[in-house]
């Protein structure tokens, strides 16, 4: 197992919503920050890898949720580089109080995109080394993502402040597109247990997107199924347990 | 002059934008929330006035930009109460680096609303008088915004990301859909120096608004005139001065 690199974060209220609860889009531009400023430290931030003409690209999330961080919360948000094969690096992160109880914990895979041709490129040990995670040779398989059948949606355009400074729809923006069709009666009767995400293919700004959602009742809460898509190719996909709160 | 209350803030990638500086928005929220904390500390926060059956609002910004806050770059956020007659109250933020250097200068105008007339309240002692400001008689007339002649126009749809734990649509958000119709090549060509805006009404979650926007050559850069419309009625406009980076 890698290295854990863990800062202190105290939650704003501009980072919640009605439910005084963090939003899922911040929360997931917090673990970032946090992987972010890891690289940084390990000295394979993104100057580094650059030179190699590669970047990151996140290309799935799955999240299990105890209790999302409340407005004014201390928390502490750590991550780790678990283990990598040839093409994927899966890495963890924690969102804990500051007393150290689990309230989020979120698996996630990285891999390498060439910057010119916007393919998958190979980890090399010179960039994967400093974080100490385990070489394996097994490709994990995400946990599927059920498909929609009846769905509604909503279209969205990519806004100017929806791009981050690497010219990318950071995927912190496509959980405001991926839920926000719920609307405000599910949103505040019912809270995210558990998030499984996937992302296909890069949105682009000046994109129009449409956010397929469908609801889907269960014993214990609900389900819902998300898909975002452009002209009908699917570039995001996801699946939401919500529990009554 | 009132009591004054700043707290340490470092810039986080997701606060900025392609150009590496912080995202208009961003910076409104953050001011905010200094001023939130200050009233807190001084037991006048929102559960204080709320006894009142009072609520703040945010009715004026005038905003002076040395230059915008750099992603990493530690910061100072300062507030204080200046001054307030019957109906308004005069608050000043500034936005240092560590070593004192002003990079933003903001003057906003508070009121106090009636949460159940939404109508603007008198300023009671009980409520102003901790945070020490000047009482004056005279009403200062806020810098005129010029009006729009041929404006373009887009449509934004309120997310539920946009409302805040008051059911407001927070003041922050107006920045994204007012400056958003400028585009890429606007956006990243020149920054702002001076932005005057003012709220006339509150929109609300469900609300479509539209941005309207038409920006105007001047001698030494652009400028830009804003107006945020529901279906004809005036709810904010603004007037942007940029130059070239």
């Amino acid at each position: 197992m890698g290295a854990k690199y863990t800062i202190p974060h105290e939650v704003t209220y501009y980072e919640c919503d009605v439910n005084h609860t963090m939003k899922l889009s911040t929360m997931i531009a917090i673990v970032i920050k946090v992987s972010e400023e890891q690289s940084d430290l390990l000295n394979r931030g993104n100057d580094y890898i650059h030179q190699f003409g590669v970047t990151w690209i996140i290309t799935h999330y799955e999240v299990f949720i105890s209790r999302l961080p409340r407005v004014n919360e201390k928390i502490q948000v750590t991550t780790q580089a678990m283990q990598y094969n040839k093409y994927f690096c899966y890495r963890d992160f924690w969102i804990t109080t500051e007393s150290g109880e689990e309230l989020v914990h979120i698996e996630s895979i990285f891999s390498l995109m060439n910057y010119t041709t916007r393919k998958i490129s190979s980890v090399t040990e010179d960039i994967i080394a400093p974080f100490e995670s385990e070489k394996i040779t097994k490709i994990k398989r995400p946990q599927k993502v059920e498909p929609l059948e009846n769905p509604r949606s909503n279209a969205y355009n990519v806004r100017f402040y929806d791009i981050d400074s690497n010219h990318h729809v950071n995927n912190s923006v496509y959980f405001d597109w991926l839920i926000d069709g719920l609307g405000y009666d599910f949103l505040t009767t019912y809270e995210p247990k558990y998030i499984n995400v996937r992302f296909d293919k890069e949105v682009e700004y000046g994109n129009q997107i449409e956010s397929l959602y469908e609801v889907v009742d269960q014993e214990n809460g609900k389900q819902t199924r998300h898909a975002i898509k452009i002209a009908d190719k699917k570039y995001c996909e996801a699946q939401i347990e919500w529990q009554e709160k």
